[in-house]
């Protein structure tokens, strides 16, 4: 033992105890475990398992529970484990023998597995109602600034003219599939899992459909080991939050990008930027950053919920605790997001003329050359050499591309004519990309309406 | 530059163009890529875009590249980059100015998107068959071994004596939400992305909606350039393999702890277990293993798209053709364990002995001792304290709990009856638990023909 | 704006605040930041940049505010930011002007990076310290069971018998290279950050070297741009732990196993495992599960870290923000699985008989009996032929390895004497593997002994 | 089994076989294998285990064979499992019982560990090689373009100028660290595990330290366990990957800035670009927009290993063959991009009054006028306050930072002074950066000299 230098020697216990406590974080649950307990006694005594005097005790006694949880007046320690454990422990102390007949056919393995799911459901509800906000604060915009165009990069390079509209529309689509997604994993979330016990159900005569009924669940759930050892519907919800930072990232990289001295597309209020302790002119998209950075810790969490899941035998494991922690984080950061992004996105001012100057870029307007060589019959893919040709002619020549005559136009371009060289307008551009799903005015303007019916709905 | 070594000065081509290739793994899109072009052909001649005759000829050609392709018969250089760029050169070699029409209001963004996405619905379709047989093979061996029983674990301790069907029917469970997850991605995948151009639309007049309905698809994509940015049902896609992995791992750790001479439950054909190189005596589960490895393998590859796609900015950047490989190899992978772990499951051989004698350690029952105090009406949280310490009483004295007389027993629970030493059977146990979705035969019963009848239809 | 439902209108500044603070955690870093402004203006004195006497001021006020953090003494509020605004600030309102110095040729860029680096220095010391305790109390377990045998595995299967203490040694290497790993990664935090001012330096005439010595750096960085947009140092160290975690996770695995009633190997102190809420006879492996769960979420901080400084360009960007609550993370986690599981390890119970039983299965010697054959000059692949015979032989007749007489073994193995009759003994199969490295007593002694030295020094 | 569609009935083998085997992507470790084999069998002559003439004929007969794979005249055929086997039988065949002495005292898992340790030295070493090309691609540019100003970013927002020099040289640090990394895991790998056998060692005389001595291996791995289970180095070698990735990534990142028609500061050569399929103007920087993907999919083969070893109990388990993919893809990822990246920088061109222009915005010497106060004796918060009055001044009355009078100057900078006028220079500005690491021409050619220094060792 001479090696050994007894550094852990002492308060073993304590060590312990704060290792695998878990009411430090899972204490957010209370609410769902006081609904939780409320409904599991009731069919208790709906059922004659216990006095329906017991129960009217423990659900009154439950609701004092939870009005001092609310008023901080209840005190939290690492010994109890747990908020079901703390609860419990409440109840009995104030109710004696009666409180100590509320875990009657009920193990925390399916008792914890109810308020997550009774939370997730919540916290879904929410989120959805936050990302709808988002679209209405991106249709305003769209709305404000209707008609600005700037232009659609593809590599980061200029390659079209687009409605402004039309960009952030793309957004309004991507978390349009986030609802879709959360909708989706809602309704896998939406399974009352209280009276699978500890893993194979109880010997009692419990009623699943009268606690399914209270709880306002859709459906129950159909095997007892599957129930407390699935962690599914975290995975699932932790990817669609994932792929929501990812989009958020993608709007804060195009936000940062226009907010840049080279882009200067737009400009964000005060409030959404900082300044620097050491600079004194500057004025960063913080809040944008932060966002791309938060997405890459939603991943981490999935990263952790995954791997904490793989490989685990059959049923119940107590690494399973760990499931917690990235579940709120990554609900925490996808609704701090929420809270900040949309105003800002709201009240982003943009430079049109700026936009605009940039989207005049005749060599934007490539594409639309190569078109109209096709409507007088080239084969698309000769009409796009010969303007390829052309914009290499421009470039040796030194000159932009609506800066020759149609003379030069032809030495590359021999079908040109003149309407060829009215073809460089942003403006007419955008209007002309008419089919379903384009960027032209009478486009945008239908989906917007579409999201407005949508969202009003 | 004396410093500089020159070490890649020569056959720059060479190396930049197999950086920057895609042919060595895009080619297996061939049979989509050509679906899509003759869709699309169809849809230029039928808008008069291009002569109804140069359609029959390109649809007519692409025909025989296909069969090229299928016989091996066609070369594949990194110079074309991609399959797409093969097949319409291939088209234009053979057609001149007329195949040379048929990339017309097109742009390899949304013939990419188009040919990936059905790609992908195909493969989810047979993902889902494959699942489902994965069921049917569990369903079989819970007909064969219906009434086995074994301990269920929590911890990986024995907690309640469980039927070895339920405890399968617990993976059927899991992997009938895989199915669902999979049928949720295919609604969102199955969109008509052609038509968005590179970007913003076409300037010609295309229609959509010919295609859409030509190619099978249920709706049309909304955003031109969402439609090129969009990678989500990737994403949700390896999402919802890497949960399906999950599962897998999990059954695996199932079985390879069922092998292990510790537990003996299960015995593997030969066919799905190896030897040893050095070992004589060895049978390794190895499908069970290397299925538990490959689930990380498909974690990594989810890992990769969240990574890959976080913080573009729109639209198309190049950096998504390093989509394909992971999306690809998650597919396989996921593919190649439906290819052998459900038979291995199906030819598994139960020692039902074995299994039966492990759940008859009487200390199984303690929750049953528990449940039956609370029918003589003691709480439960005082009857869990008096088993708790029977439990610990018989330990003391070197008794297993079914050992003891009623006397004895009648030391730590006063209660105690005659009908309380009969509690010890892990057949009656398993009985009992007869609430919707518990091990009870019944309720077993009932659940393997819900799923039946699922898996008919 | 009709559509708009004025969700987040009120309380902007103070949404845009909490999402941007970042005080609520790196608090922590607050005694470093006292130590680096101390250092910094004792610095900015010795260069005559400001008065010596304003140093001294600083200084002591700085111990100061130190002391009241210490106390608890100290308001933190969401509007400062973070810890280094706060020290400053308080500074500020103590000594006016003087205060107001205390932030020339510095920037909070190169100011967090050298925080940070004094934490880690800090955290990787203590942590080195902790996983050498961790080999001391695998080391002592070693010494108190030395002779114990057990079987090894491979696949879950039994393979060959070995020395628990070899297997235990196993993790003393696996801990001997994550000490080496945090070695490594300390040499790259151990440079001096601050003098690279928000990212180009400063027009003052600092002294770097100054501030290296007082804070006992043992370099300097050299790019100023480079200094504050690196995190290398900190991927490194969660790469580190995340592999530490890995190790923890399979001595976890190995230790549920052991626990587990099939395997019963071990018996855990009650101190480190917990009952269930309803099953009263249960005694679970919880520290060992959540270890196990731990691992998974310094992977998922891992790779938070790794996504979050992808794609990032020169230099400061605010996402790095989001650095620190996976970099503190990680570190928390690996320092409270080091505050338990060393003395789990310590104070568990080996059953001797249960491991050496489970050894003494014949099939183990399988190789043996191969390599005895080498010895009588048989070509091994030819000995591993026959012994597979044998021991198939064995199974077909029902009879173990060592229940045979010679003549049925040379029915398998015609070379076989009388001395391979012996060679089933678990004990002097591990005393033959000799080789360094091997389970031999003398071997596994003389690694004790290397490991022994290897601790004390 | 009438649900059952007997999809997978047939073919069983060949599935599990496909399913299991190995030798598609192992093979290419088929040098180190011989090299292995001739190093063992000479031990095993030396320590009289096995004939000299043998080895010597094993050794002749694995040249052979060498040659027969490098000349593409060998079958792989999936039921050979793995290289191994391949090279083992294909001794065998050629030598008979003389071939099949070649696996004696050895063990698949210390074979495979061999091979793969002897593979990863090699590519490390390659690849240091390859980083230090890159490095001096870097430094090429840097004395090229030594003089070229552009303005240093935070938050994408323009900071201060900076030499273009001193930006490269960032990188220059980061891949110097990268080096440095995988120096460190070199030694870590650079350990015999032969002799380990499958997991105990072997009971017969052998003689590591010969086989160390030959194989030109440091040290020798010292528990025999550990060695068979250990995939630490890989996963420190795949981190270290997977961080010079993320540098290669930020690197694109800036390039991909600086090519955008916005920042327009540099060039690429056409070789290191490609064009559109449907616009024909553009020019995208796609090497570096692959290269950004690319650090993705390591960070994904990283997340894969990591997942892959969590949870594993000792010692071989076959999940672990899944360890080559992602090993040989991120090492031939990182090749890939050593392929290209380095030489598209060397030849990158620089639009030097682009970027002076841009450093020219006198808002970047904002710093330098709050410094300048410093010397004043303006604490330097005040100073900061003020220089923040005189930029909101100036936007307020629409002129730039130096166009004000000095009368202007003086209503938010009352100390201002004549001198204050001429500080909006970025190239003064650059030359005041003169402490060690800052952006001054000086300590630019300082580095330049150091790592020109480093690189020619």
């Amino acid at each position: 033992m001479a090696l050994w230098g007894g550094r852990f020697s002492e308060d073993t216990a304590k060590n312990v105890t704060e290792f695998s406590e878990s009411v430090s974080y899972d204490k957010r649950l209370y609410k769902f475990d006081v609904l939780g307990s409320k409904a599991h006694s009731a069919m208790l005594a709906s059922c004659g398992i216990i006095p329906q005097e017991t129960a009217n005790l423990i659900t009154k006694e439950l609701d004092v529970i939870e009005k001092r949880i609310d008023d901080g007046d209840f005190e939290f320690k690492a010994e109890l484990e747990d908020i079901h454990m703390h609860i419990e422990s409440a109840l009995i102390e104030a109710l004696g023998d009666e409180g100590a007949r509320v875990h009657t056919a009920r193990s925390r393995n399916d008792q914890v597995a109810l308020d997550v799911r009774m939370y997730v459901k919540s916290e879904i509800t929410e989120l959805i109602a936050g990302i709808k906000d988002f679209q209405k604060a991106l249709l305003s915009q769209c709305e404000r600034n209707g008609d600005a165009i700037l232009p659609g990069f593809t590599h980061l390079q200029h390659a079209q003219p687009v409605l402004f509209a039309h960009h952030l529309l793309a957004y309004v689509e991507m978390l349009g599939r986030d609802v879709e997604r959360l909708e989706s994993c809602y309704t896998r979330v939406d399974y009352l899992p209280l009276g699978s016990g500890a893993l194979a159900g109880s010997t009692l005569p419990i009623d699943r459909e009268f606690v399914r009924e209270k709880l306002g669940f859709s459906k129950i759930t159909r095997n007892s080991m599957d129930t407390v050892a699935d962690r599914d519907y975290m995975i699932e919800l932790l990817n669609a939050l994932a792929t929501f930072g990812i989009h958020v990232s993608r709007l804060s990289e195009d936000v940062i990008l226009w907010c840049s001295q080279e882009f200067n597309f737009v400009e964000l209020s005060d409030a959404f930027c900082t300044g620097s302790s050491l600079m004194p002119q500057k004025k960063n998209p913080d809040i944008a950053e932060i966002s791309r950075g938060k997405s890459a810790r939603i991943i981490g969490s999935l990263m952790t919920m995954l791997t904490l899941c793989k490989g685990l035998p059959l049923t119940y494991n107590r690494d399973l605790q760990e499931d917690k922690e990235p579940l709120f984080d990554a609900i925490d950061t996808a609704k701090k997001i929420l809270s900040v992004f949309p105003q800002m996105m709201l009240e982003m001012e943009v430079n049109r003329e700026n936009m605009l100057e940039a989207a005049s870029d005749p060599a934007l307007m490539a594409t639309d050359v190569a078109e109209k060589l096709v409507e007088l019959n080239v084969p698309f893919r000769n009409a796009h050499h010969r303007v390829g040709a052309f914009v290499k002619w421009c470039k040796d020549n030194n000159k932009e591309l609506n800066e020759v005559s149609l003379k030069e136009m032809q030495i590359t371009i021999p079908e040109a004519n003149e309407e060829f060289l009215t073809l460089f307008s942003p403006v007419s551009s955008v209007e002309k990309r008419q089919c379903f799903g384009g960027t032209a005015p009478e486009q945008v303007k239908e989906q917007i309406e579409f999201w407005n019916n949508f969202l009003t709905d």
